[in-house]
């Protein structure tokens, strides 16, 4: 744990001119210990944006409107005691090795999610940096990988969801080690990055599939979180289909796989599972999922019912892909690292309508 | 077939006041047959909206804005060669039985879609009607079934690109009669309802799944199809989840199912069932189909391919689910039921971005 | 000022289940009173609405979803400190009278936001039930008007950016007493009602003004607030379009007025009038509001410059116009009314993108 | 006039790749002189999209997907009856000038607009390349300056609604010479253009004004429309400030301006001024112009009325902006400069919901 005796904690993002980087600090102005000033938020970086005022990249964030972006080099994020990476895959492992082992590290890219060599160069055609604690708590033995913890890699938007709307029936052994995940997301998800088929005119008014066929780079770790959560040593298969809706923010995640189970046992084992999450909101039976009702909230709202005539578990996931898909879980990472209570600057509470 | 020598074909529109009834007016200003006086639009009529002008409803057909809408009864009806009926379940056998056998009665809404009477009465809770033509040319044996029909069901939108998406692989032999859709729908499928579920403020900005596992109405329609489709006498089991998405038109289905063969098979299959279809069009390649790109028009745009890891035929289809999932089936069914050219007044362009 | 010595504050939304009541609990729930346990949430009250939980409703509010609904009678409302009106026109004034005079009661409805009865009466077409103090603090005099009241008539939506766009302008005397305000918004601020004209359906992918000439109520509001902030006797003529566009929250407001000075003299003006506002930022030169970087919070953002050619000042201003428009106000008022820290439970950092 | 007596029309479009080049396609697929075989589309063309094919960039337009674009060269576009450009400023004169003299060329840019060499320089700061027949029919006088025109200057989006919507009140003069116009606009008016500012999670969720004070290059093309509307040697002054809202398509216009006369009065004037034009309509009282009511269709619909209390003359305005603002009066103003029926290939009827 970071030494906080001797002044405040203070903070990097590199990174801050994008989505990933502009949400964790909207998340740590809200944080209480910035607000009692024991955070600072430090040098903010950025790749070709460095020299912008972050006013000008991310208006929405007025308390650091006169902030002038830093370029991301370890001089600028030296001497911070935690540093938020937002960067473009293949830029971490170098900062990283860098900065002291103290240093708490939070990815909020793919480079260290993946244990497994060959998925990685399969699907990410490039050598493997190795893998870190995997920041999604909720999940088996998940908390206590992050206590302490001073390298963390945070999930995949699609992992989180699908993981956690899965993990539990398969931790009981109650599905099929074959799952299916259709996972609507908004544009955010991809990213502030200058695409043709990302411009606000082509995304309006359309839904479109994309690396569907398992080409979509989360395929392996979905596959990896429910395999560590089964316990068991065999594999499982994850048809994964992304698809693009217009809204900005938000991802619900359809998932499914043979079962034996009715519903009434369904609904049990994922009651017992989240029963003491302070995130993951097991509906009311009949109430589905909305991405609308977690807009910049952390919570993960899931029902689940079994379709009896297919003979399918169903389970409905929705989070918002920024907030508990990205930047709130890695706040939520931190606060575990630093040991402060898991939840702090963290909502339930979502921005609707 | 309607006798056309003594005059302009006449054609009503019950429920005018609607998205189904707008859009086959919208595509009726747009046929030759109106374009050159042979076909003259009749009747319009609504429920609670009887005495108002078109224009104050449906203000987007400008040409038609000062026709008042009459009542929905026999007598306004009578007397017409096409009779569009686009009016809440329950109401269509009624008129479709005081009305003469010649007159081409086409009914948008679902009394007439299904053929099971245990199925109907599951679903929808009242005494089934019967069964009428199915208004879907391009499934095997649809085209002839329409050729000079005088009762015709239009297909539900889900079951219309479901369908088109997976019937030609269970017609082939080449996946199990287990098919999973997850369909992403706009708006305007759940009709002009007042419902606080469907306000602009609610659905904008918010992704949601509704009628999951097997609550769908649509769910009996696609097994249906697909049983046909297979010529077989094995149900199709099918799971299916509607999505709700922040746009007005569009429907993108994710549609799966094991399968043994590879991708080329799997394509070859597709390219020969629809090789002469003029709505139906396989993409390129690595082109997925996107909803905003069949806006305002007739096509079908699908892609096939196969996930070798997960042993699943992925196919996506999109279409508009008022046109091609509604009125422009009508107009197509309308078209061969009178003899005429199949596609007249309805395209494959859309209105992009 | 409500005595807090005897234990917490006890606060009742009534109207709870509209937009504004919402909006409300969502920055209540955020409150550092509430969440020290020194504010209450009490009695949520609703009508029609009565008997349901919170969760159903305005399931973003997860803590507070099994909360059920109580009727909004002066019972359920008595024995709390401050009272939220949420409640459609005209239902406030009973209510105020029934509940003690001690008691804050803040309308987020606009009963009491006119002083002069012969406007009210023009544009409500009921009795003028008279006028409380104004919820906009930063209006000349407004902060004073609010420290201790018990009795506070929350802003409309566009008076509230239009108000604070054109105050400094007119108390200056730089601009003829002659305005123009043509004013963006999203769906909320029609509130939660069952409308065709406010589906989903119809409402993306299209824009169009409403109450135009003078019809909407909001423009005798916006004249009061400018005729006050003038110190003269001179009613001020205020032209108002109201446009509605495709989002759920937000307003931007163009205003413009004759004006003899230039842009860095009006900028002066602004500078100064707004300097030690907590909420009201004027953006550096050339930088323009945009209402997705004020999604949730209570910041007005403003740009003011002269068109030349024109002779005009140009104010650009932005809000959410469920946040500092109605919700944000409210409890900014709250704050002042009871004494405490006026930014308590308000942001200035929105939910973007 | 182009001489068809030796084969169909050849059509060419130069920036096949953008909106308006689409639009003006999907326009042309729709013409009567297309599908009778009347008209060909020669030549697309495109800047670095060259080499590809149509259906990967405009997958709206299934009936043309397979062609390969060519280079926008003279060489290409040459050996055409017609050459449609969407091309990016100061392109097109050199085009012109290779081309002969009897060549159609309709240019969708803003090149050869303004009359006012200075006007021009001072928006542009480029040399003026001069000036053509402008392609705005229903302005006075000027459907006589397109007929049999070889060269053709398409309006601005922005000055087409507000000049039609301006125009007969400043005719007439009823109105003083300074307009407003605030204009709401979709995001392809901005072209498909890499802007970070025009990505889908810029723009959903938020509306921004941009180019304000004078600042937008359509100011002074309004101000020359109305200038020459008014019969007069006097400037009109315009005060414009264009907003941009989350949808693809649409400009709904308020325009103001100071008046003597009432309402009955200024509505008899446009009724008058519009009372045979096939495209603008003027809307029954009290029914305000929506931009989804026009979605693909060249109608403009307008509302005039007067705001008493503020002596001023509101009139709102509705177009697709790449219709009627762009392709669709390409093809009028082709069908005029042909000699054809001015409305062939253009709809009155939008899209809607």
């Amino acid at each position: 744990m970071a030494d906080v005796s001797n002044g405040p904690l203070r903070v990097a993002v590199a990174g801050a001119s994008g989505y990933a980087g502009g949400e964790v600090l909207r998340l740590l102005l809200g944080h209480p210990a910035y607000r009692s000033g024991r955070l600072e938020i430090g040098a903010l970086t950025a790749g070709s944006n460095a020299g912008t005022t972050l006013g000008e990249l991310q208006p929405h964030l007025l308390p650091l409107a006169d902030r002038v972006l830093g370029p991301t080099t370890v001089e600028e994020l030296a001497g911070h005691d935690v540093v938020f990476l937002g960067l473009p895959h293949g830029q971490s492992a170098a900062i990283a090795k860098a900065l002291p082992e103290s240093t708490i590290i939070i990815d909020c890219g793919a480079d260290f999610r993946l244990t497994d060599s060959a998925a990685w160069e399969k699907y990410y055609g490039s050598p493997h940096a190795g893998s870190w604690p995997y920041g999604l708590p909720e999940l088996p033995g998940g908390r206590e990988r992050l206590r302490g913890a001073t390298r963390i890699a945070v999930p995949g938007c699609y992992p989180t969801v699908s993981s956690l709307a899965l993990a539990p029936a398969i931790a009981a052994g109650i599905i099929e080690p074959r799952v299916n995940v259709v996972a609507v997301s908004g544009t955010s998800g991809a990213g502030r990055k200058l695409d043709v088929g990302l411009l606000g005119s082509e995304v309006m008014g359309s839904v479109r599939a994309y690396g569907i066929a398992g080409a979509h780079r989360h395929t392996p770790e979905i596959a990896q979180n429910l395999k560590a959560a089964s316990g068991s040593e065999t594999d499982v298969t994850v048809s994964f289909t992304p698809v693009l809706a217009p809204l900005p923010r938000g991802i619900l995640a359809t998932c499914t796989a043979s079962t034996n189970v009715d519903a009434a046992q369904a609904r049990a084992v994922y009651e017992k599972a989240y029963a003491d999450e302070p995130f993951v909101h097991l509906l009311p039976e009949g109430v589905l999922p909305q991405t609308g009702s977690v807009l910049g909230s952390n919570a993960v709202t899931l029902q689940v019912t079994v379709d009896t005539d297919a003979g399918l578990l169903v389970v409905i996931g929705a989070i918002d892909n920024l907030t508990k898909g990205t930047a709130g879980a890695a706040v939520q990472s931190m606060n575990l690292a630093l040991g402060i209570d898991e939840t702090a600057g963290l909502s339930t509470v979502g921005v609707a309508p």
